[in-house]
């Protein structure tokens, strides 16, 4: 699987579309506002006020949540001058959003000069900031900025997705995922790209970010030591027992399914801390972790198994496709819908968050 | 007509699609290399070779020349680096691709890590150029970078389009452009809407640009002073004919057309000039005018007046979709493409191009 070709949530503005069924990141990112805010007023006053600040969100996705970032950061910022009583002038802000090529960029630039419009008339705001938005197409596991360019980096919910999936030497058994029954192997494999990836993540970042610059990063994690705990696997568990239902039946392939490994892993604060301090460009102020009830991708009074179903299916849709092709779509997700369903009445689940906030060295 | 939302090439990789009729633009883009060259070498020389350099492409479109052109600004300052024997290493370049929102980036974005890789395994290098692409959605009659954070400025056949359809106190009747039948107040008015166009353009880069940096321009123009010369107006004459013969025949309203005027001026090089001086922040190194045939969009043997067609058609067929509906597309590009081989078959008719080359004075 070439998962940056693959990889990406689901596009369009239909009903299983990430547009439409992304509340659960939304929470996320208003959860870890007071982070973000803390790390920018440590930023902006850090550096005596700049004029101008350059930010990136990197894995913007396509969506109401991608906009609502960028403008999130500039109201920050604004707030923050303001509050301070600062005389300076408005910074101008140069805001990145960064997915890979295949995200859809054209619908985020369709609606930039509605909401540029917007923010510029911001009520209670002495002198309205400038800002400018530019898409950079690419894999964040690479350089995608100039050296010493980028003030302020931000990514939510994107670090948990692996540049490939891991290279395995045992079949990892009637599984997609980690789980409490894969060979010992597989676990190493997957912590090993996790290591790998991300430590390549700081060195690119490292060398892109201005010396004193902040980063801000929220990723799908667990709490546990253990790689394999419910909190972080049980998830893609009920997918997995939904394929091996249509294996059972004769639906699907067994040896389809052996072959399929979701390209995501979901790292302790314990592991986060440990290569960022083993790349040694940043200092660490901060690792937080916060846990979100799989209800939050629900408004209230609906459905809210069918609702994390379409979550999880915006998110899936595409890597299901390209390994299994379109016919067992409508099946699998109508099947991984009822598991999730089932569970969630018997019990309160949750995804936890691992957010770390760091500084680019001097 | 809010030409912001209406303007831009025919999208995708059919027929009538820019990507496949963009050879005249090609051959445009060629001539004026000497030109890009000497800039770029004076830019990279006069800033004692910097190790990062900021490029913009201002209404880069969506096809094979937009990555045509990133790459020349990108080989050209290899070359230069080369051939001054400059030990230093290779810089880094951001290289900025704007257009209209609307504008199909997505195509673009799509063969960007081809294009790299391509870029960064040139031959006869000795140090492969790292090089970043964001997309920038905007009219680049607007501010849309940071202040003072690009170094290199290019456009090409972009600038003759204007920001709006000028407003117009007597009816153009029977034209769609400047033409000898026009009256006085509908010349003035379009030239009053280049003007403060072009002022603006000049005033919003001039912001944007680094003190010493440069900027190439390539516009659609005319060589005589008069505004409806022969050379400028001719191609839009033979439309406006095309669309009188349906008006004549009751396929198009009379109301319809006397309304429809096309978002462009082409200006002589005096003009140019005029309005570079006017604003003040730049000094001009050269203005150059080339001519190309209406036969550069042929490739040898094809028909050159069908592909000529072809070629209005990709660049006009948004502007006359939006304002007079689908039903009569088919129709009118069919006879605009009679009157153009007519033509074509009793003499040589050309198009000229203004070039002005520039820098940012300090």
């Amino acid at each position: 699987m070439d998962v940056a070709q693959v990889l990406r949530m689901n596009g369009g503005e239909g009903d299983y579309s990430y547009s439409n069924n992304s509340l659960l990141q939304r929470k996320v990112i208003s959860m870890t506002k007071p982070i973000i805010e803390d790390a920018l007023t440590n930023l902006y006053c850090g550096m005596n006020f700049p004029q101008t600040l350059t930010m990136a969100d990197l894995g913007c996705s396509s969506g109401p949540n991608t906009l609502l970032v960028a403008s999130e950061l500039v109201k920050s910022i604004d707030k923050i001058r303001q509050k301070l009583g600062s005389n300076n002038e408005a910074p101008e802000i140069q805001m990145y959003l960064n997915d890979l090529p295949h995200n859809d960029f054209n619908t985020i630039f369709h609606s930039v000069p509605k909401f540029q419009n917007n923010l510029m008339r911001m009520p209670n705001s002495s002198c309205s900031p400038q800002f400018y938005v530019c898409g950079v197409p690419g894999s964040f596991y690479t350089r995608l900025f100039l050296r010493k360019s980028i003030h302020f980096v931000y990514s939510s919910y994107s670090l948990m997705w692996l540049s490939q999936v891991p290279d395995m030497t045992s079949t990892n058994k009637g599984n997609i995922y980690m789980s409490t029954t894969s060979p010992p192997n597989v676990i190493k494999a997957y912590y090993e790209q996790f290591q790998k990836d991300f430590l390549m993540f700081l060195k690119c970042r490292a060398e892109e970010m201005v010396p004193g610059g902040h980063m801000v990063l929220t990723i799908l994690g667990r709490q546990s030591d253990d790689p394999c705990s419910k909190e972080c696997c049980y998830v893609w568990d009920l997918l997995a027992a939904s394929l091996n239902d249509m294996v059972s039946e004769g639906l699907v392939e067994e040896e389809k399914l052996d072959s399929f490994n979701i390209p995501q892993y979901t790292p302790s604060p314990k592991e986060v801390r440990k290569e960022v301090e083993k790349e040694g460009s940043f200092s660490i102020n901060c690792v937080e972790v916060t846990e979100v009830n799989w209800d939050a991708c629900t408004s209230d009074g609906d459905d809210q198994g069918y609702n994390m179903g379409k979550c999880m299916r915006a998110v899936a849709e595409p890597l299901l496709l390209s390994h299994f092709g379109e016919s067992i779509i409508e099946e699998v997700f109508e099947r991984y819908t009822n598991h999730i369903k089932i569970s969630m009445a018997k019990e309160k689940t949750k995804l936890v968050n691992v957010t770390v906030s760091m500084t680019r060295k001097i």
